[in-house]
């Protein structure tokens, strides 16, 4: 036989994979380093996992059905501008591997999700980033003139936190003659969202994901909205039963269960906020931020900021068992941490952590 | 904008989707359709999914480590030969992306599993059949000759339940110069395995799914083994957290309940055995089967058979409440139902019903 590096695909040998941040083996960390919701599932969407238990010997519903009109239902959208992926990641694959890929202009804005690029890599093409400039707000124009076929951007964007206008979404999508991909992960820990586009613009597509503000990292459910011509594409290469019985039923009885989310959301935007300003004042700059998570570069006793000082505080919380993460890679975002939103309780030893290490302890 | 059929991938605009079998809704049916498991699973896997409803708001362990170090443990392999699906439809996809797709030569047994050639379409390659002949054996010579990149069959095989022998199996490996992929997503009701080939030969890769003998079809789990250099190719352009964590859960204690499966599956081919014989007895058709369905032609009261005979059958069954699957579409098939083995109750009821039908009733 031929060695197995001469049958693989050339560009899928040189692949980069994504790297995930850290899940930390062992008890006793504070978590907040992968933006995930410090609260358990509620009861409703227990007693929905429980109830498919007795199930689960039957294949699941393999586009989703009841999950798909369920959201329809909760957004005021057709059945068929809805699907459902396994997370977000599953559509923004399919996404990259039928409108990205070879011979495709794909684009992003940087830094942003690092994943968009390794999926387009894996889908056999190269994404062109558009930087951002100090302010993190959407670089319109130079989006335009990249007459990108695929454009992917997160809004509120990670690790920024800050989130594009309606009204700069919009001038995007009207100028530009390919697919604007609006992953809005984190938008329910913010006021405003691009979902009023998808009745204006055909190219306009959101994912949404139950990871975030629904608390169901460990489910793996996400979705996509957009025009039907574009479902019925990703309907089309998606694995056949992506989703599985217990994440349908528990992604269902989360939407319907909103109480407990919008009280959930509201004390995370709270602690957030109050994280921000206890932050500012110890002289951090902290970008305005739409998400359950806060992107701050922090200043050290002797007033210094930079690369060194936020990986100076990364490792002195990481020996306090307290995990956030680093962008080191870029001008941008190397003097920043980006600091997940936990509870109230975990917020507050993480702030005394942090005045212990600027006072030099 | 450009019409949304100007973006997408000319390759993906022209897939036509793998059609699973029908998932019925509304209770009564006996569903005999997807060769699913007909049992409930075990306390054991019940009470792992329960034990991880409090961490569903943390993101799973990206590589579903644990189960990989149980499978590994399982077949006494090293736990680098071993990757973790969404569904061993996951790990199809990733060959076909990774060693299948432009400019590669892929190959398959035919009539067989439809997907192998959905996903190496999406992949933008094409798939040659090679033709079986009537007595479903595998095609040792004209797969050597086809000159294949990558081959995939299933061993025991759908929709014909034949399994292929190990010599056979091994004598293609050995002559292949491409990746050779067993699929034995119905391995466990058989006495055989390829798994002793993996120490072998480099380039043999097997999947296997939880879908079939573990009863969990609902869970979407799968897994490869293979060589390790196999599997980090495919772990590099692998969804990051493919696998949920109930599915993560769920998989490793069903492993662990050997004895509860191993009755299960005792159970299963000692019926499917029973059927046959009384369908033989019928005046049917019927292929020795290694999996847990029976492939065969039936006989009406006049003594005819054909694809008009099956049909006809299949419609009676459904008006009985009773899904079986029929594959018009290829000579060596449309004469054929297949039939899932059911519980001893729901296999009396369909042989029972089957009779009726025989004497024209």
């Amino acid at each position: 036989m031929r060695p197995i590096n001469h049958l693989v695909q050339p560009h899928i040998g040189k692949i980069e994979p994504y790297l995930p941040g850290t899940q930390p083996s062992g008890s006793g960390w504070i978590k907040l380093n992968t933006n995930e919701l410090p609260f358990s599932p509620p009861e409703e969407v227990r007693q929905a996992i429980l109830g498919e238990l007795d199930r689960l010997a039957r294949y699941p519903n393999p586009r989703s059905e009841d999950l798909r009109h369920t959201l329809a239902g909760f957004y005021g959208l057709a059945v068929n501008q809805v699907i459902i992926g396994n997370g977000s990641d599953d559509i923004l694959n399919l996404l990259a591997r039928a409108f990205g890929g070879k011979g495709r202009e794909t684009v992003d804005t940087f830094p942003s999700y690092s994943l968009y690029a390794v999926l387009t890599a894996i889908a056999g093409g190269r994404i062109r980033d558009i930087p951002f400039a100090e302010d993190f707000q959407l670089p319109v124009e130079a989006l335009v003139e990249s007459r990108a076929d695929l454009v992917f951007l997160t809004s509120p964007n990670a690790p920024s936190g800050v989130q594009f206008s309606s009204e700069s979404l919009s001038r995007l999508a009207s100028r530009l003659d390919g697919l604007l991909v609006i992953d809005e992960a984190y938008v329910e820990f913010a006021e405003d969202t691009a979902l009023p586009l998808l009745g204006e613009f055909e190219n306009v597509f959101i994912t949404r994901t139950f990871s975030k503000a629904y608390g169901l990292a460990g489910l793996r459910v996400g979705y996509g909205l957009g025009s039907s011509s574009v479902i019925s594409i990703l309907d089309r290469i998606r694995d056949s039963y992506n989703v599985n019985r217990l994440s349908q039923a528990g992604a269902m009885a989360a939407i319907k269960a909103q109480p407990i989310y919008l009280s959930h959301i509201k004390q995370v935007k709270e602690t957030r906020n109050r994280v921000r300003e206890a932050l500012i004042e110890l002289g951090w700059k902290v970008y305005p931020s739409k998400a359950n998570f806060l992107f701050g570069s922090p200043v050290d006793a002797t007033g210094n900021r930079g690369p060194e000082v936020a990986a100076e505080l990364f490792s002195y919380l990481e020996g306090c068992r307290i995990l956030v993460r680093t962008f080191p890679k870029h001008p941008l975002t190397a003097s920043f941490l980006r600091i997940s939103i936990g509870t109230t309780e975990e917020m507050e030893i993480f702030l005394e952590r942090v005045k212990r290490w600027t006072r030099g302890a």
